[in-house]
């Protein structure tokens, strides 16, 4: 017997948002005024920050002070309904959504999923790296980090020391570096206070980037500047190469280079998250849903997909525009208005991206920036860049108590050089048991 | 092959303590001058303030608000070795500690490992009841909560509407009074607005107490207070009752009645936790181990326990000291103090309980104290004791950080009515799936 899921009728046309990032709260609450029943359906009960996950990660911040609870977000707005759910996927023919707690009916169905990491099809990879998509995998990396060094107060053998002190990130985008340049300040300020028996000399930190430069999708001034920071804060970049295997120890480089970690955190590439039951002339190559100027999903009247997941090819975007916040946000907004206007039958607005730059942050007074303010391009590396990423990230928190809690703990670390929030508390990942390897040897 | 654990020998007498609990943590912070080697293993890289965990369970803290890295608290003291590993056992002949992490040495042994959950051999509760001993317990609490109402919105029946909305926490010390209270604010001020769908006068709180009254190792006053004040709050207080049985659905009174929650708090009484391989002639009744007014373990020169799971049994306390933070840091400072004494060859001296009195907050502007100030009591309830209570609990916390952000949610919880921590993140309590049990009925 196939369950309903209980959602109240009003009587009203019901739009289904799959998602709750950048795109699906910036949609739902667009939908405030508007006479229709909004029914948001996620896996979390609350929004996660993602542009400061990394920062969970590297025991920087607390993982309640990036994500906030959606019931509290819409509180006050009396045409929205939470669902903790998962989706299964979509039936479109019967305008259903197929989720964990029943099927929903839907009225327009909009997907707003996301992006999941890409493995690029490597299940051994994917089986033993950490990638950093959800605040459960930004706690896993803290855990299985401040375990590393733990264990490996309890050996005397170089390498299975090193295989739990050095870290390999693969992907030179902004997670990756940002994870680098965090790990670099943890391993100068905070571990060698913590961990006084063991030598941080020892601890190495190798980024690996496919292409000739970091932070692609930047200016070259930005990615050199990137490169040229981490690079003095001790991460060893390597350019130009791949990561061809991993078995939870052994990383191996299409160079035939071989790297020893047991640790490997994957910021490599995303695809976006379709649902299932799309037909699949729609989907594009990593996993993206073609969409219209206005996201509605190639072949569907009612469906529209916003953000990561959407794929709007134009002329000057011929792979979509880049999964980032911006977009999403953006797309969120304008889709909550093409709706009130398609209810008032009124003609669409087509989206047009405004890019307002982008940026990443290497470390305590580093970062880089391109920024587009009123159709002029900025670019700026350093301290100055570093104050606008802390003030942009800062704002565009929800919730003032989380961009309080937040300030606050930058304060603290930047004139203690301290990261607080070193637990272990919840799960880890450990690939091999340290014990069951005491006599591996695997660079021969 | 048995390993021994990596530890740097520093030819000075090593003290191993174990458990970081308030005794262990008071005690290694007072043997900082000694001429020891001063090693705490705990299982936990962090000390919890067990005082607010109730708070943690009912959204109002954050689990890292009241947690604080051991490593952290000892950064600048020299004669420190932290481990992070669990105790298996203890050789006393050979002197040494059977760890997770193999053996360790020791010339001085003390066992501060604390409480665990008494269930008074009840395994059938053990397995369907949560617990709150632990932060781990906590959080599991909390997104047991909040998930239930998730889920209570997906149903229509009425029976399992109550099954998950109802809570019955067990035992009217002050865990049980300070959660029924939480609860009960919660009920009235936070849920209502998050779960507009679901009716709010559906949600009973009771609790159980085996004896006459609440709160027994307080005074007359106190309890009685505290009672009128859960009453005023709605908690179902239910004195001179036993659970007997519970099947993760239905709760059996010894009285023969029965209440239905999917969510059963057992509040109900703590054992000691001894160490195995300690003689059984010094281990008493309810797991404590019988030490001497130096705290020194009956039948061993050089093993001492402290705290909870101490029990210096004197004309005055014929069962040993309360179960409270305060033996426990009192206890931790003298025996290391009396470690000092006896490096020097001096006299040791005997421990003296000095009672400065016990607390419970009901909610917001209420709670009861009895307090002991210069061998005078003085007894307060209602908005006083509550004022005495936060400040003597935020006070206690170790770290400044952790001070500054309690007080902050407090602040902020106090004028806007709200608990922000409303996350289901990480493990949580599901005894029978709800989709199990749509037919189920047990009230016959």
């Amino acid at each position: 017997m196939v369950t309903q899921a209980r959602i109240p009728e009003t009587g009203k046309a019901r739009v289904v948002i799959v998602g709750g990032g950048f795109g699906g709260l910036e949609l739902a609450k667009v939908l405030c005024p508007a006479e229709v029943q909004v029914v948001l359906i996620d896996k979390h009960n609350f929004h996660t920050f993602q542009p400061l996950l990394y920062q969970v990660s590297t025991a920087g911040l607390e993982a309640d002070s990036i994500i906030y609870p959606f019931r509290k977000i819409f509180e006050e707005q009396k045409n929205f309904y939470f669902r903790l759910a998962e989706v299964q996927g979509v039936d479109t023919t019967n305008q259903e959504v197929e989720t964990s707690i029943g099927l929903m009916r839907y009225d327009y169905l909009v997907i707003a999923t996301g992006a999941t990491t890409n493995f690029y099809g490597n299940e051994q990879i994917e089986a033993n790296a950490i990638a950093i998509k959800s605040i459960e995998d930004a706690v896993t990396l803290r855990n299985t980090v401040l375990s590393n060094f733990e264990k490996a107060l309890q050996l005397d053998d170089e390498e299975q020391i090193n295989s739990l002190m050095d870290f390999v990130i693969v992907g030179g985008g902004p997670t990756g570096v940002e994870i680098a340049g965090a790990l670099s300040e943890l391993r100068r300020h905070v571990f060698p206070c913590d961990y006084k028996e063991l030598d941080f000399k020892q601890m190495d930190i190798h980024l690996i980037q496919s292409g000739p430069g970091l932070l692609k999708g930047m200016s070259d001034e930005a990615g050199k500047k990137a490169q040229e920071y981490l690079e003095t804060f001790g991460v060893n970049v390597m350019l130009n190469r791949r990561v061809v295997s991993y078995d939870g120890y052994t990383v191996t480089l299409n160079t035939g280079e071989k790297l020893i970690t047991r640790t490997l955190i994957w910021a490599a590439g995303v695809a976006g998250a379709p649902v299932a039951g799309i037909r699949p002339e729609s989907i594009l190559k990593g996993g993206r849903l073609l969409v219209d100027r206005y996201n509605k999903v190639a072949g569907y009247e009612n469906i529209f997909a916003i953000g990561d997941v959407a794929a709007m090819v134009t002329e000057s975007d011929p792979h979509g525009h880049p999964m980032m916040a911006q977009p999403a946000i953006q797309q969120g907004k304008l889709l909550g208005k093409n709706i009130l206007r398609m209810l008032d039958g009124k003609s669409l607005e087509a989206y047009v991206y405004s890019d307002k730059g982008s940026m990443a942050t290497i470390g305590r007074n580093h970062a880089v920036a391109d920024l587009r303010l009123l159709h002029k391009d900025y670019k700026t590396q350093g301290f100055f860049a570093w104050l606008i990423w802390m003030f942009i990230h800062l704002m565009s928190l929800v919730g003032f108590q989380n961009r309080l809690f937040v300030l606050l703990h930058w304060v603290r670390s930047y004139f203690s050089y301290d990261k607080g929030i070193r637990f272990i508390l919840g799960q880890k990942k450990e690939n091999i048991p340290v014990e069951a390897t005491v006599d591996h040897k695997s660079i021969t």
